[in-house]
């Protein structure tokens, strides 16, 4: 029996936001499978914001998306058919296929697809918590910020898949941990079910004065270690309010990704106060995986380190819950479930 | 005899580049010295940038400069009388008087006055290449920057007192250095003299476009590492340009210290070419001192750093020599001689 495979393509480079007409879907009959290949089927796929880049044909961190490809991405799913002797039919396996219900891989290499053991952490976990942000998270945190126990942590996009991470791990390290987050919903989370020590809304301070204010409320101490998944307002708030030796580790800013770009109007405070501002990519740092994971797994399953998914169903919703991202519109990991 | 001191005092806080009309002279008798006491004849001032800062009444790196009170800065002179046991009148010493002729130190601590060597370096480079500003320069390159042979290194003001000395010890370290300099005399002072690969005027390219078109002539692998004295658009130029995993030592801003701060206005490079930028103030890190110095006065006894001063005459200057380190007046290490 043909199993017939929907792909999701992108067929055209957004300007600004994307749109439904820069994406389309296909359906492709799949070949049989030969020795050495393996037959996934995708349960979830992961949406991130660094997908955006990769829509441009200018230079980036990362290599742009090919026009009329299959859109590139983290996957979860199950071996359906094996003709590899390392895989099963039934093995749960963590992969790159991109937006697509079946992937056949080719002699599976460890950086490419591998085995996830579901018997304590759920599947879709491993795109989040237990995957790509979580150890984005750790990474900025321990390596970039490396806070001390009663710093001041603040993080922005505190309720989403990396930020959740990066406060739960920093309340373990003994800090105190402020979050950014849109929305009253998202910040009674952050504050009384992740225990941030408060999280700050910051639709309610649309003017840079006004946020310096809470800031400055919320963090009497000043603030040693800035997670920045934003920029523009919030970064150019959070300048001034930084202490002498502060850490800024810069993982995404989001409010410039679709559009103009926000200018940081105060350089001169990376002076004045010795800030270390850092950029980093996860994908640089493969040899801390093992390391992160290991500390994240050991916090979830002991409950100290909770996440939560927003899911969206079925293939044909990933252009919209992929847009979604640069709306807030998520809360914790925004996935798409195939199956 | 009464010896009559002349000092130099702010007597009121500059709006943008100060005046005449913010600093006045006065003279005061000096008291005879008490026991533990040592007289001090200033044979040089130093002006430097940083003074600018400490001009202001805000928030800064440096506690503000009092009103009504000597200018504070760093001092190299001669001990006329001592009634301390560590100096004897004739001792070189270099110490933090400030805009002053003369000074009498309380039980001289080394942080305050130090005795220096002057058999083969002369006394007026303990306030250059042998002093804050070299080790300025060290701490910069080696400690943030830390670039490998072959890296590409950029100076910003490289024909300052600072920006001579990183390009220099950039080249001891193997790597390929270019400076920036405002006017074809520095730029070939700093090329042809110091040694630098290049160096490129500025003041030829008042568009960022043109400046970054040059900048890619000139670095055509990129730039590993920038020390940055400037900001404004040399920075905007500059980021573009910047290799993955570049470093950026930000030791000064000079283009927005007497006016409107200069934006950084695609922060995102940061996140892109994964970035690390940080501001230092040397003062933080005393303990480099020893180090530096041991290997910065052995190039120089080599031969193998040069340096030049621009020395303005008498205690009167001072503001006006101060004034020009804004407008690019100096040509290396800006000095005040008193004697």
């Amino acid at each position: 029996m043909t199993i017939i495979n929907k792909q999701i393509l992108l067929v055209s480079r957004p300007q600004g936001m994307p749109t439904p007409e820069n994406f389309r879907l296909v359906e492709v009959p799949l070949p049989a499978i030969s020795d050495g290949q393996v037959l996934v089927r995708n349960h979830f796929l992961s949406v991130d914001p660094y997908m955006r880049a990769r829509m441009n044909d200018a230079k980036s961190y990362t290599s742009p998306q090919p026009l009329d490809e299959v859109m590139t991405g983290g996957t979860a799913g199950k071996v359906l058919e094996s003709k590899h002797p390392d895989f099963v039919a039934g093995d749960t396996v963590l992969g790159f296929a991109g937006w697509q219900e079946h992937v056949i891989v080719d002699a599976p290499q460890a950086s490419l697809m591998q085995k996830v053991d579901t018997s304590r952490i759920p599947l879709s976990a491993y795109l989040g918590t237990m995957g790509m942000p979580g150890v984005t998270a750790w990474y900025g945190l321990m390596r970039i910020i490396n806070p001390k126990a009663e710093e001041t942590v603040v993080v922005s996009a505190a309720a989403g898949a990396v930020g959740t991470v990066v406060g739960q791990l920093a309340k373990e390290r003994g800090c105190r941990v402020i979050g950014l987050a849109g929305g009253s919903e998202k910040c009674r989370y952050v504050h009384e079910e992740l225990g941030f020590d408060g999280c700050i809304d910051y639709k309610q301070y649309q003017d840079v004065q006004m946020l310096r204010a809470v800031l400055k409320e919320t963090c009497p101490n000043g603030i040693d270690g800035y997670f920045e998944n934003v920029g523009g307002l919030i970064l150019e708030a959070i300048l001034p309010r930084m202490n002498t030796f502060g850490r800024i580790a810069v993982c995404g800013m989001i409010s410039g990704y679709n559009g103009t770009p926000i200018p940081i109007p105060i350089p001169q405070w990376i002076l004045q106060s010795r800030l270390k501002v850092q950029g980093f990519i996860i994908s640089d740092h493969m040899e801390v995986w093992p390391e992160a994971l290991q500390e994240i797994k050991t916090l979830v399953v002991e409950g100290r380190i909770k996440s939560r998914e927003t899911i969206a169903q079925g293939l044909t919703a990933a252009p919209d819950a992929f847009v979604g991202l640069f709306q807030g519109k998520n809360f914790g990991k925004q996935l798409v479930k195939l199956i």
